[in-house]
């Protein structure tokens, strides 16, 4: 079932509304557990700064944490997602028309 | 060329993070304009609120307005939502993987 009008769906959206954090998701694409620090170091703001991003991205279960010892580490949690991605998809006929029209004139100017 | 970290996919997505504002757009998907009167109608908050959220919209470059007479024309423009959706594409090999799984212990409960 797809959720189109939850609260997942809000705070799915609001978590990526942010340059950090959507990078923060890029440097988890791989799939691959990295650390906060690992994570934190491309930024220019601080690890607090890094790691209230990281509370955001979890609150929208995008981001799982786990911790060993002193270490957290982080892994994507893509669910959230796919919910977020098929509501966009119903709106894919529009740029396909455009991408459609946009063939047929090249087409037309080649004849 | 797909912005990653533009201004652009913070404003899509912060515009879509608002129940309200979904729900304007999904009024909007068949592609007809509709009037704003009609737009606010299913809602129950005030003419001025729906309003608002339009603005949203509307800055988010997710819904032009053309004024005739005393009448705003609503239209979807769902071109923001391609990027956003660009953005969540490079993701859908986490829930295609999760389905692959599945498929993978369906079959072999079945033999």
């Amino acid at each position: 079932m797809v959720k189109y009008q939850g609260p997942e769906l809000d705070r799915t959206f609001a978590a990526l509304a942010d340059p950090t954090r959507r990078a923060l998701l890029m440097q988890l694409e791989s799939g691959e557990g990295r650390s906060v620090s690992e994570l934190a170091r491309p930024f220019a703001i601080s690890l607090p700064a890094v790691m209230k991003h990281l509370d955001v991205l979890s609150d929208a279960g995008l981001v799982s944490r786990i911790k060993t010892g002193r270490t957290v580490t982080c892994r994507i949690e893509a669910g959230p997602m796919e919910e977020a991605m098929q509501w966009l998809v119903r709106y894919q006929k529009f740029w396909e028309a455009s991408l459609d029209r946009l063939a047929a004139l090249v087409e037309e100017s080649g004849e």
